[in-house]
């Protein structure tokens, strides 16, 4: 029963304005107010003024400057709809609860001054794997924390845990980088000022300067590929990019948004995971689940009324993965002066599974045009520079 | 980094049973399993083993001998669907989430043991009073506690807090009672025994013990009203009974479902929360709010299939408040040999509000048979009972 | 308040096996108001007085022997996420609230004996007008009767109103009738017999005698167009087909489905109004919504995990109104033994709305090809004979 404490203390105290992350010093401050609620309920007459429930990743959070909680914490039981017909649960809806608990915890952080008001739009999300796939009926736990901030965005950290709570298992599914900036609610076209947050390590600034950084040169130097199109073929053979390349158009209606009118950007990655799967299922007839997405990054906003069309089309296979290239354009139809645009672009990596579980072999695209052989090229140079990598890690680890 | 840590010991100990009841002295224990994201992120190869993300509560757990998490938190923002057209969230919506979060702890509590596997259904709800409305936009937080077991049912107490992410203003929406049991995933029809929890006050098991005694006899006296069905008038007269009546039905679908193919507690809450303010929006043709929903008792399981009618009929107003009774029937469509029974009953009470939230006065009832004379004065009784037990509150609070 | 009576009489007697059809022995009718549907529909005139959502069974059952309900009503509240922006809710959700109760009932009924288990599955939809635009925070009533039966296939007859809650205002929304066919449970391949419904009239027989052979009639004159595919075209003018044509995707997932794992007719009408509505708006970029739709055949059923690639192109526009064709294919995408295959397809009529409600006029549609050509000369002659229907009637009722 400590760390809770400092929690309270924190929302309590409305002029909080930096909040702390986690630090190790942070003493145990045994508190009447986190009484469990047997105590609470004794005592109705405290009720107005009494604990919120905690933000779990608070616990991280230390010493009498912690303020405002810098983290979070989502869970949901996993339902039919959220999984493809073998069960498994969509990388989609995985990617859908992440952005959210980010929304929260930077709409939140972005707002702790008493400053213009703000909404925390999401900018990109770093490269992410799924590291096991996750089941109906399990509890997927979703927890944020804010782990940087420059002048103008917040980097949110995730960890996704799934946990069987008829078996006790908990497995770790992914983590992920997001990174928001804050939007005025009176001209969202104007970017506010972040507050910092306050770093219990002096190597944690460092650390995430360089993350923010890295991050920054990469969007810069993305592609604009604006003009690309996905142009659908007549009667493609099986095995080619026409056979197996998709398309689905969304009308943004209200649920989709922020109460801004915005695209939450974990509805946008639902459903451009959507797109993908269909085009690996269609590909290699299987079982398939996501393996990884590429860092995405949103170019734009999307609001409400807009037609939005995700296209995906396969650009590459390794023995036993398909990267899928998905490209999602805003259309706002009821708006003339408004052209159609690229609003964001990413690679998803799929597999195909036996009905035990276990990876397949996943038959070899053909690239016909030069177009696509370039574009298969480039997916091997991802592949080979991921494996690397990997390896490499693999390696300082052993 | 302290309070996870004995929180990361229950969840690394799988020997664990008898998760411990809060305590307020638990020492902090730092550990390196609870490093922060940032940690975790450089140094992937430990992934694997590491942290499950904080079930929040478990603050309140305690010492090393605190084992299975007892608590939870969900959270998650209120869209444009969970509110009424004014934008105040549906009272259903609430008690869906309260029922999740409670389902999830009590199955995982009564898995602990390595025993037979089985599923928590919800058996009772009790009481609980609305007492401020959510927005849209706004974070609802649902935090449960495991707070007292008998040897077949486990207590669940939850509070709901909303939160303003823009404002950082937080108010306690309301708490709630939750009453579940085990039935073993083999054999539906055969309720298991549940692991005890451990108290860290030997007052928390009395009072707990009253609770259940309490709510036992309250439910063996419930009123089986089986036979009572709501019957359509024509060309009724604006303020009878019959003017404001009300039924939907509804077909059973997979996510309505646990993986057993039973209707979420949840689900039946929020159905009935919507017939019941439909009826309360006929009679006063205003804004209006859920204020309060008697002890719900569910009598029997709602299979996957079923078609279930709720019917719900005005009972009582007083001044500023109208009690609304709602039946829940459930039809197993394709089985000829199960008949339409009772599944569950209960009393939600609604006010109405003017456009700046104000309560207004409400159409006096106009009960024209002897029956629904004889309802008005038994709902006359429980809002003359529940107005003494306030002020009796209210006085020992002053 | 007759009729209500035995229709409850009907629900408490298990032994029912012959529901009864409404009729000439009923009691006499207090209201012109509450004709039963068979009536209403032959007075068109009448529709836009005739109050009240009909307590659906009441009014058309009748008579001691009545015994099994062949009746149900479905009603909800309309959310945001049910309509457009500009607040009108899409037919999309009107079609898929009727045929859930048109499953419900004609499922109920084919299941009424004690023979194989069955699900009813939907065949065909009759052309339906949608009178009067419902918006958010409506109650929509959606009212089914079973009003014929032939051997294989079951007739229901729904009418759906929407309520004002506020102001106690009802409207007719429209009227709808559907075709169900009774699957069996152990092989969905195989269709069952369908027990008869007692007419209390002989007319009514025939007349359902007579609609069941027209309807057949129509079937087998659909065209199959298989082989019909839309195209995307690059780089279209404004005004032209391909310029607003449009297609979606969609995962056949566990919530759009029956339990015995095949798509709900609804959910496939809901996705093609939502295709036709993008098509209109693209090709007018105004608010529009949902003026007809013209009868619907479904020519085979689309299992779970398929992908169903739904497409709409404009046919056709008169001065004020729109046709757009939507068809729909299934793809069992895991099972390489089944192709692509034509499941369905219809015309939906839209209009351009300005923001005060008021119809519009349309942008011309310029059709190019041949092809274009035809079908353009084709809408026209469907709306020339659809105004001459009209007017036909408008003059009997004079």
């Amino acid at each position: 029963m400590r760390g809770g404490a400092s929690r309270e203390a924190a929302f309590d105290s409305p002029s909080a304005t930096r909040p702390r992350l986690s630090g190790a010093m942070a003493p145990p401050l045994p508190s009447p107010s986190m009484a469990p609620p047997g105590l609470i309920h004794s005592a109705p007459g405290l009720l107005d003024t009494c604990a919120l429930p905690q933000p779990p990743a608070a616990a991280t959070m230390s010493g009498p400057a912690a303020e405002t909680p810098s983290a979070i914490q989502i869970c949901r039981i996993m339902r039919p709809d959220d999984a493809n017909v073998a069960g498994n649960v969509h990388g989609g809806t995985v990617l859908k609860m992440i952005e959210e608990a980010g929304a929260i915890i930077s709409t939140r952080h972005c707002n702790s001054q008493n400053g213009e008001r703000c909404v925390a739009a999401l900018a990109r999300v770093e490269r992410t794997d799924f590291l096991s796939p996750m089941c109906i009926g399990e509890v997927a736990h979703v927890s944020a924390e804010i782990t940087y901030t420059s002048k103008h965005s917040v980097e949110v950290q995730v960890h996704v845990m799934s946990e069987n709570i008829l078996t006790g298992t908990k497995k770790l599914t992914n983590k992920a980088t997001l990174w928001y900036v804050p939007l005025s609610l009176k001209n969202v076209d104007k970017v506010l000022e972040v507050p910092p947050v306050v770093y219990s390590r002096q190597e944690q600034e460092e650390e995430g300067r360089k993350r923010y950084e890295a991050q920054k040169l990469e969007r810069m130097e993305t592609k604009w590929r604006n003009g690309d199109i996905i142009q659908p073929v007549l009667n493609p053979e099986p095995n080619t990019v026409s056979y197996s390349q998709s398309s689905l158009i969304h009308l943004v209606g209200p649920s989709d948004c922020t109460l801004h009118g915005f695209v939450h950007g974990g509805v946008t990655m639902k459903l451009m995971d959507e797109v993908a799967g269909i085009v690996a299922a269609r590909h290699c007839k299987t079982n398939i689940v996501t393996a990884s997405v590429d860092a995405i990054n949103f170019h734009d906003k999307i609001r409400k009324g807009c037609v939005i069309t995700i296209s995906g089309r396969m650009t590459f296979t390794s023995n036993k993965s398909m990267e899928i290239e998905v490209l999602v354009d805003a259309d706002p139809v009821v708006n003339n002066f408004v052209k159609r645009y690229r609003a964001a672009s990413a690679f998803f990596t799929y597999v195909s599974l036996s009905p035990e579980g276990k990876s397949l072999p996943v038959p070899q695209l053909v690239p016909e045009t030069e177009d696509e052989k370039k574009r298969f090229e480039e997916g091997k140079g991802r592949y080979l520079q991921m494996k690397a990598k990997r390896q490499g890690q693999a390696e300082t680890q052993a």
